[in-house]
């Protein structure tokens, strides 16, 4: 097994520049226009290389916060006063209904791979952040290290190897689990569903945030499951407040949650709030169902905690998987569903017997090697660049009064645009400019996010997304008359 | 595109010859002891090489037709009056019931992947007669010619080379189907559960085969499905007079039926039986699920048809995969579901969103360059060879009362035993002496086959084979006083 490789001195210099720069901005002591000290200046006073301080001018470039102009230097363009301010929940009163906003998901989820229009609608990672060449590696070593090629059936409970790596880094998120208490699985969409049959049965209610991803829905519909939306603001994250007024009156089976970057708001719930969730449902002893898929996937400088962390009772039921920061087409997933382990893995049985084979043992070599740590902490610098160029970019071209959420991680933004624009509109007429993104309506059960939407900056931004985003906002300011 | 390769002239000539052989002996024209004529002599004879020649010797003694004498020459074995009778299903009144036979098939299944035990009871090929090599090539193509490596998700219908190819298959069983009536599954088991979810709610009743596949136990149960078992005779099948009578007072909501060697019983329901059954359940609307997993290994000259190529109404919903033929690890499967179609894929979308890519591209790609034709005809000669050297150390070392199917495909042999015979306790005392098969009792719901044992012969037959069913003849003589 190789060592996983360290972060160099030198990545670590250009960074904490990069940042005490990033800091004078925010606090308005350098100004948009002000222009900033020569790279040899720079290089001289703080120590450093002169590579070092071309890099550290690069980073903030490429986060948009200076621009480089020719036989000038180097001057700020950012501008703390301009920034948008972020979307607001409104509490609701939901009473549980059956799900039925298929129609309008369909027609979204057909756009979401057409031909030939640019997509600000995936959230994952766009194909040029996937390192490929080296999965591929990890593929045929994986073949090869096999005693059967991989043909043969894999263990029910998964690829022990990939358990292993799986329980390793839980560390990160202070969990202490062993490769036993993982069970392997055919992506994060399979991992909720097999959770969900663990504990409910059709015809339960079970409490989900929103705005939440649309695939929750089609999930809940097919397995006949009544939804209560609570609020998730993308500020702080899930109403706690409010789930617990919920708890008092209606029969909550069981809570699907994503505390961690949730799709679309961004939220990221904090340490002590996940720590009072987990406290509050096992109070009522109600599973909680935690989608922490975009965990990873982090800007700052340490992994958020995931409620499974704080789990005693073994009532909190992790599930994740690559599909988000390697290659969801490898459909390798997991979960780590506490006391409902035999269950968990009794459905899996049922259902498909086990999960393939060499699709698990190439991730598992993946991790093992060390490679999928360099290229999380790789994607990780390129998603904190996008969100900051495209939330500029949306600054910039769309109207004024557009709210625009401030994730911590994660790939998208959750925009609330005028009251006057109905965003599956702008989302047909989008289309027909050959840009797509997701309208607000389809991630509620009701279709009440109308004037929302939510865009991906999962692909690295270029002058076509610029100018995606700006026939974007000109639709926009026509529908906000 | 490579051509599929064509099968030699040499190949022809040998077999036929082997084949003149082994109808005398059928026959009784040369019965056992006599001897067969030289080399020499028959080469000149049919006017073959001598190469050829051998071919045949050979091909007659892996079989276990005739046995090489030392400087004396070769002899014949077989001997028709010994042939054991084929075992006969009771007829049953068998009212539905929900399943819950797990405990005993847990137990089994544990010891199916358990080491250094011999194994006579996996249904599927082990791992000496898989093309590894190959399909780590087909990997390596398939990833390569793929734009993104494999990383991205595939099309929720499924990989279209994939589907094109199964579609093109299907002419071998008369089939007139197009890649648009394709939807791959992660396996056959996956097909199967969204086949019935397509036309079942928890509470019906859905017929199945007696003996049948403890999985579909499994499944049914999980699914909430009552179950009604008609029984299946090794001989000619499902007793469709049986079914036709239960059809007319029971609520049969949809029928699970593997009418192409089914497991255990390995019958095979002939054309005009399948034509029949296929009428029988159109005049009532009920649909068929139609496993055909077993489809492709028949030891005659010809692809047996399937139901689904009786389908007039798209009531039939054909399921299959590669696991019995190729690779269970890579968990690559599909069915043609017939008008059921759009549910299918719906349900599809439900669970895992699609199936996996690089696994799916690679079977294609096994497929596309003819390597799939080319080893699924090696893997028939060779399952052929093995059902008869099987059979005959069956019918030497068991007792004389032993009755044994005679399979025309597939991997499995059913064997009744001596009433006084507990086939599960055969196998508690057999795993002792490191030797496993699977024991009646796990193929009904009420463990009814209780002196009947499956015995699979997808391990190449070698001298510890026969040690191990030395053991178990000795065993059930033991218990059969």
């Amino acid at each position: 097994m190789q060592p996983a490789e360290l972060i160099s001195e030198d990545e670590f210099l250009y960074s904490r520049i990069a940042e005490r720069f990033e800091k004078q901005m925010h606090a308005g002591i350098l100004k948009a226009g002000d222009k900033l000290i020569s790279l040899r200046a720079l290089s001289k006073e703080q120590g450093v290389s002169l590579s070092t301080a071309f890099k550290a001018y690069i980073e903030l470039e490429n986060k948009g916060y200076i621009e480089a102009r020719p036989k000038s230097g180097y001057f700020v363009k950012f501008s703390k006063g301009q920034a948008p301010m972020e979307p607001v929940t409104p509490k609701l009163v939901s009473r549980a209904q059956k799900t039925d906003v298929e129609e309008m998901i369909s027609i979204v989820y057909k756009t979401l791979k057409a031909e030939g229009v640019v997509r600000l609608s995936l959230a994952s990672p766009s194909a040029e952040l996937i390192p490929e060449a080296k999965l591929n590696k990890a593929m045929m070593e994986a073949l090869r290290q096999d005693m059967a090629s991989c043909t043969q059936y894999e263990e029910i409970q998964g690829n022990v190897k990939l358990r292993k790596q799986i329980a390793k880094h839980a560390f990160n998120w202070n969990g202490n689990i062993t490769e036993d208490e993982v069970v392997t699985t055919q992506g994060c969409m399979e991992a909720l569903v097999f959770c969900l049959r663990a504990v409910t049965e059709p015809g339960d209610t079970v409490a989900i945030e929103s705005p939440a991803y649309f695939g929750i829905f089609t999930i809940m519909k097919s397995l006949g499951l009544k939804v209560i939306e609570i609020p998730v603001h993308s500020t702080n994250g899930t109403d706690l407040e409010y789930l617990e007024q919920v708890l008092q009156t209606e029969p909550v089976k069981a809570c699907l949650f994503v505390p961690t970057f949730c799709n679309p708001a961004g939220a990221l719930l904090s340490d002590e709030r996940k720590k009072q969730l987990v406290e509050l449902l096992a109070e009522k002893n109600i599973p909680l169902i935690e989608d922490d898929i975009y965990g990873e996937m982090y800007f700052g400088k340490k992994r958020p905690r995931t409620c499974k962390s704080y789990d005693k009772k073994g009532l909190v039921m992790l599930c994740s998987s690559v599909s988000k920061t390697l290659a969801p087409g490898y459909r390798v997933g997991w979960c780590i569903p506490g006391r409902f382990i035999e269950k968990v893995i009794h459905l899996k049985l049922s259902h498909t017997v086990s999960a393939a084979t060499p699709t698990q043992a190439a991730i598992a070599n993946f991790f093992e090697t060390g490679r999928y740590d360099l290229h999380t902490r790789k994607l990780r610098k390129a998603l904190h660049t996008q969100s900051l160029r495209y939330i500029q970019a949306i600054s910039e071209h769309f109207p004024e009064d557009t709210k625009i959420s401030r994730p911590q991680g994660g790939y998208v933004l959750w925009i609330e645009l005028n009251m006057k624009v109905n965003a599956f509109e702008l989302f047909e007429k989008a289309i027909l400019e050959k840009v797509t993104f997701a309208p607000g309506q389809i991630f509620s059960t009701d279709g009440r996010f109308s004037n929302y939407a939510r865009i991906s900056f999962g692909a690295p931004f270029t002058s076509k997304i610029d100018d995606s985003l700006k026939k974007l906002g000109r639709l926009v300011r026509e529908m906000s008359v």
